[in-house]
């Protein structure tokens, strides 16, 4: 369960970052998942200037906050976790999977201020930001295709935190078809069976089970069973209507 | 587990999307994850020349398959789920939370194919979109801001698709109805309800969304879709060659 205190204490650092319509995609994510405190440190500054006059999650980039270092982009942070492809170098820190890194750094939000990092489109961060990182997270990716585009991974790694959140709305369950509603629709189709010539007039027990074993496995609702049955009633009176001409 | 085979199962549709950006970080997202079958409906033009041409994920946007329109993208798929932000219009299906749709996606990758589909930009999945899907999946979002970014969306879901790499994979025991086959006994059954007189001979697609809704909530197995339209074929010849006399 992510509180709203604990979405709160997240810093999202996007460090030298070039795109603007990464940077728009980085907050737009985390508007969607309610991770309002975005940092960016040495942002291009064209693309900064461009991000901030877009629109969509304006309010959230307006009220970004801009750092010349990542030290300074991160220092009232008791945890600070870099993000990495984590194909190019040989790497100094421990690097753990998305989903179990996420799950410390929730445990680390109930208490304190933790900063997400996320470097440059083009080279990642430097060995320089990694050294200000307590750890590594890594999205699971395949091996020949392992680079995500930065404003799909800051998206991916905001559901993963958000992720174990209670249910928003989940639909009510449709209320099932009694055996006695199920019963009456095979009654009706075994008439119309029988009214179409696909079954003889009076057809032996195990035809019977069978047509019943088939509706049951409809697993029908309620609400649904009487449709059914409804659409059957009709035909059963249309084909022996027809018959009577 | 999600073995090669069972990623190989799954198509991504992306139903008339208009942005060649939107195009193309789908297009590297799936790559990304392993998943590497593009289907597209009615994409803007423009948008799919322009993504076509873009660099990165490339091979995978070659060997896109084009359709006309959602039935026939869908056709050799035995679950087809919409996504949808779930904001604008009471919505006819049952709607899933991401993490347990996504549970029951890979149960059924064990066993035969899988649609997911990503509606426009603007609108989303037309109500005639939806009528062809069994369920609806969401990604859980604040409600101020519950809108995902295309790119961003078919990312997040493929991440939580490939996310679980323990997930049990028991193969279902029997072998469900395609859509082809589920929307030929939704032609047969809308057949036998004109010419029942329960419908109108022309009815207006609200009704005939419905009766697909009806029919795709039975979640036949191929064999039982079979039986349902041979029997329904039979009424509808009966109820014909009765009004014939």
């Amino acid at each position: 369960m992510v509180a709203a205190s604990e979405l709160d204490c997240l810093r999202v650092v996007l460090v030298r970052t070039r795109n603007p319509l990464n940077i728009g995609a980085a907050a737009r994510a985390m508007s969607n998942f309610g991770f309002l405190r975005l940092r960016v440190v040495n942002p291009y500054e064209v693309a900064w200037r461009e991000a901030r006059s877009a629109v969509g999650a304006a309010e959230l980039l307006a009220s970004a906050e801009e750092f010349k270092n990542v030290a300074e982009a991160v220092a009232d942070c008791a945890l600070v976790v870099g993000t990495t492809a984590a194909g190019r170098r040989e790497l100094q820190l421990p690097l753990k999977r998305l989903r179990d890194g996420a799950s410390l750094v929730r445990k680390q939000l109930a208490s304190s201020r933790v900063a997400l990092l996320f470097g440059s489109e083009k080279t990642g961060l430097s060995n320089e930001d990694l050294s200000h990182c307590h750890w590594l997270m890594r999205i699971p990716t395949r091996e020949q295709h392992p680079s995500v585009n930065l404003g799909q991974a800051v998206a991916i790694c905001l559901y993963e935190l958000a992720r174990d959140r209670k249910a928003l709305r989940q639909p009510e369950k449709q209320k099932p078809a009694t055996a006695g509603e199920v019963e009456r629709i095979t009654g009706m189709l075994l008439d119309a069976l029988q009214s179409s010539g696909y079954l003889k007039p009076r057809s032996a027990a195990p035809t019977q089970e069978k047509v019943r074993r088939l509706v049951r496995r409809l697993n029908l609702s309620a609400g649904d069973a009487e449709v059914w049955l409804g659409m059957l009633r009709q035909m059963v009176w249309k084909m022996r209507s027809g018959k009577e001409k």
